[in-house]
């Protein structure tokens, strides 16, 4: 018995998971990780508020979240001084970079991305036909130009930008953006993932002007807010577009703890700027590890430190496996060049201790 | 400045909302709801087991999910006496269903189903580029015959049944779902939404056979296990199909405390036993409540009752607005001849009261 054909785009997909989960090292270590910083999530937790609304709202959790979201809307909303209806909640920035695929990418569509940025982005984008075009990065950073350049010649219709950026940490200026969104042809959609935003310095942030047609921003409660569990992002865009995703969204897919819990969250600033103290806390730390142990870390935007390990990709991958190996869960860049690095997760006091101590270890190890 | 074009599907869908959530009634009613009976819930709630592990993965929700599933795929498996290649877990089957007509339905793409059906499941199909054929219910069952017919004449790549019925009811014998499945054309596929499958009687669900590439079947924790503000079910099919699912689904998307509260959820059989009893017991109470008032009730395999109003749309519309605006939320189906009734959701002894004292008013209004 045959099964019923799958569409020719789908057949033609490979078999690809976007990551490994650290559960998954996990099982195969036959151990829990001492410190779990590779995957950029917030060591530090959500806010107080945010877990007794989630308690509450498991308690009615037998209902259906509102599929409106109407609440949250109107709170992120106010929070951003725009109106709601320039803001769709989703599943994710994950989730919510596969609609807008969904709704831009046909078979042969042009994007553009950077080489060794979010493969999330990448995976979704070949998932519903598009023709991915990989800009390498020049200087640890995104290449504006040859990305403006390349939509240009392919004649794109989505370009994908981090900013800041992951795996590298590093960031573009909110002048520098507005020259790429000059640059890109004219029915072209700059997809802006700002999931880093709220660590970043001052003058990264492009000011809000949503009703901007040819950009869409995307942040998320998984970074700064703690909730990476929940699935909770949001996009930011021209209302004609943020109404499209009505056509298309899993409606009931954010669900009423979810909301809850994104809502609590977001009215607790105060718990959002002690976060954010320690996550520059923490950036400074990491990279006095890494220097301690002559390695170089490079400057971070992000609730992460990406580091140069001084070699080749191979060396960095000894200098992964070996921190993996000691309990340490990191991921590294995989892409020619930056993957001399690897990437470290803020941590607690004790996680850096333990990564401090782990690295010292194999360091040693490496040298002998 | 024009917005970067759509995909020509995107372009051609309709604004279309499934379902107008209950919140938005209430907004616009200015007041909550007595009783909320309209969304097929389980008033009755999850099993405390989940809420205490909910509560405990709240506290771990800084962590995504383990993008694998991998506990909690396992013990799906156990408990259904499968392989967990045979399983896959997504957002609620409305999520499951959405990424299956993504892996199957291509622009034309015949796709089966039944008028006055699931609306979500012709959303999604349609939303692929799905042509859709819709069969209409018979003696207020889905028409096995019709559907096997109209499937062979349109050689379907995709046809959807729920058994039990959602929003008749009604339910067909595994046999009966054998002779369709025989019927159907060597390369179609039935999805087979069993949402219901646990309050239904001894006889309905077929043996479980996931290797048959002909059939898969949906399940979810949002009926029965009380669950559906959680957003979590899951697909039982054949290995090669489950296996697909990975090129195409969120990776990340059923998050940290959906995982871990659908694994409590399920270890604890004896509060399902409990609700499944609640649920029969309801059923005959909602079953009296509207003989009392005259309207006939129709035999249920689900946590609902569907009440034939006597007349014709207009009048079993006069009812659920009479109830709506007493305070009951309660839907109804709109096709024709099925919309001579109302669906009413199984509620607790206090939801009920409050039922049967509105109905009582209404139809007291509807006879002067």
């Amino acid at each position: 018995m045959p099964t019923a054909p799958f569409t020719a785009l789908v057949e033609a997909l490979p078999a690809t998971v976007p990551f490994v989960g650290p559960e998954t090292l996990e099982r195969a270590e036959g151990r829990p990780f001492l410190a779990r910083l590779g995957a950029n999530e917030s060591v530090f937790g959500p806010s107080p508020l945010a877990l007794e609304a989630m308690a509450k709202a498991a308690r009615d959790v037998w209902m259906y979240g509102d599929p409106s979201q109407h609440a949250l809307r109107e709170a992120l909303a106010a929070h951003l001084g725009i109106d709601a209806g320039h803001v769709m909640i989703g599943s994710g920035i994950d989730g919510l970079l596969g609609d807008t695929c969904r709704l831009f990418v046909e078979q042969g569509s042009a994007v553009v991305s950077s080489l060794g940025g979010y493969p999330t982005f990448a995976y979704h984008a070949q998932g519903y036909g598009g023709a991915l075009h990989l800009v390498p990065y020049r200087n640890d950073c995104s290449d504006l130009d040859a990305l403006a350049q390349t939509a240009q010649r392919e004649g794109a219709r989505l370009v994908y930008l981090a900013n800041p950026d992951n795996p590298m940490g590093s960031w573009h200026s909110a002048e520098a953006i507005n020259t790429l969104l000059a640059g890109l042809p004219e029915d072209c959609l700059l997809l802006l993932d700002e999931a880093y935003i709220e660590t970043a310095q001052e003058g990264t942030a492009l000011p809000l002007a949503p009703e901007d047609p040819r950009l869409l921003r995307f942040r998320t409660f998984s970074k700064l807010y703690g909730l990476a569990g929940l699935r909770v992002g949001y996009v930011i865009g021209a209302a004609p577009i943020i109404a499209a995703y009505d056509k298309i969204r899993h409606h009931f897919g954010v669900g009423r703890i979810a909301q809850a819990g994104a809502l609590a969250a977001l009215a607790d600033q105060a718990h959002a700027a002690e976060v954010l103290a320690q996550v520059v806390d923490a950036r400074s730390q990491i990279a006095a590890i890494a220097r301690s142990h002559g390695l170089t870390p490079l400057p971070s935007a992000t609730n992460f430190v990406t580091i140069d390990c001084g070699g080749d990709g191979q060396h960095a991958a000894a200098v992964l496996d070996g921190l993996i190996a000691s309990g340490i869960f990191v991921r590294k860049p995989m892409a020619p060049r930056l993957d001399r690095c690897i990437r470290i997760s803020c941590g607690t006091p004790e996680d850096l201790r333990h990564l401090s101590e782990a690295l010292a270890e194999v360091m040693m190890g490496l040298q002998a």
